[in-house]
């Protein structure tokens, strides 16, 4: 009964995020479906990130124990020929028994993309947020920083239930220019929902000069949400990896 | 009233093609109904090259009398403002008034792109056709040489209306390759529908040694369609632009 982690993109546009629900159509929801199906029993994915809906994973990782003689280039090949085309299986690889793709996670990457130009492109529009506005990228850079190492993120992100910490490590973040597209690319210990995209919007904010590099320091401090800026749309935000 | 010039991008997936249907969505559909509703009255709009259903275009033209007084700039951003997300207006320009999209076009390029990697990427699926077999791109690029100049190109295309001529003048034909991708452009003064199309599906057949680079010379002069090889699907085809 080999343990099986799965490396998976997918474009988040037409899925209600990751998490299995009874009506919608998720990612967690396909997979299971199509691996239950080849298992001929019903099976259970763990996921390394519960991306929201329209959020896109350039690397998610899944695991789940599977029983049918098959290598891992044939349940790679069965795996894509069932599943539909906005989600792909990259890579399957058996692991120890002990590896769980959400527990067993080190540090996950996040990029969330702008386009700074005056049109968005038809072949972009769904993987990046329109902000077509000048910005002091100097001054962002100098916010960044402030993020690096651990803090708690409770103004950038949805509250926790009670006893949840809020605390996260940054390892590292950027901010770094494609033609007219800005990347901010984010790797930590953990993400709070909804993180990734009002930092995105917080550093807009300094961006367009409404407020100063320096505020971003306060604004982590008062660990109050309503201190932080916009949480930006989903489409921009792409779960880039999942280090283990 | 200026004649204006408009450069468009769109992505053709969810569109019925280019030509205006009453009951389908179409690009130039779309187009007429945003320019008449600006224009307060029913305008006409023809476009360089009449793209079929699911196939794309980073570099359409569409060419249009207007009589609002407003500048290009100002008509690009009321066009973009009001079109969908998967049409955008990239420039606007006021042209002379014997200017007409499709009679004053000089050459077309149109590129056809093929995955060959084992795993098509969810991001990529919409604009690539999955080709995962080795191909040898020594004889497909032999064999593309033999349709350089002007010919007869009926085995490629669907049949012509009686009287219309099914002869085409190829300046430009080269196959490149991007990662797994593999990129065939063709520059021509006019193409038969599906053209492009087929010579990617029996340039195809070359590649994985069914036919001779030499065949293709044979299927030319056939001028049949039969003899050609298969007729790719739509999503791999772009319109990348149009001269004047």
């Amino acid at each position: 009964m080999p343990n099986a982690k799965l490396l998976l993109q997918y474009d988040g546009t037409d899925f209600h995020g990751w998490q299995i629900q009874a009506e919608a159509r998720t990612v967690q929801g396909v997979l299971t479906d199509v691996l239950s199906r080849l298992e001929h029993r019903p099976v259970t994915v763990h996921g390394a990130g519960r991306t929201d809906r329209g959020v896109h994973a350039h690397g998610q990782v899944a695991s789940v124990v599977l029983t049918r003689e098959m290598s891992e280039t044939e349940w790679q090949r069965a795996l894509n020929a069932n599943l539909p085309p906005d989600v792909r299986v990259m890579a399957v690889e058996f692991v120890p028994p002990d590896f769980h793709a959400r527990y067993s996670a080190v540090s996950k990457t996040y990029r969330y993309t702008l386009c700074l130009g005056p049109v968005l492109s038809p072949f972009l529009y769904r993987y990046a947020h329109h902000f077509p506005f000048p910005l002091d990228l100097a001054a962002m850079r100098e916010a960044l920083e402030a993020i690096i190492g651990e803090h708690d993120f409770a103004s950038f992100g949805t509250r926790e239930r009670a006893g949840k910490t809020t605390v996260r490590r940054v390892y590292d973040a950027r901010l770094w220019c494609e033609g007219d597209l800005l990347h901010l690319e984010i790797t930590a210990n953990g993400f709070l929902r909804y993180m990734v995209r009002t930092l995105m919007g917080t550093l807009c904010e300094i961006g367009r000069g409404r407020w100063r590099a320096s505020d971003m320091e306060r604004i982590l401090r008062a660990r109050d949400r309503r201190e932080a800026g916009p949480t930006f749309p989903a489409k921009g935000l792409t779960l880039l990896r999942v280090r283990y």
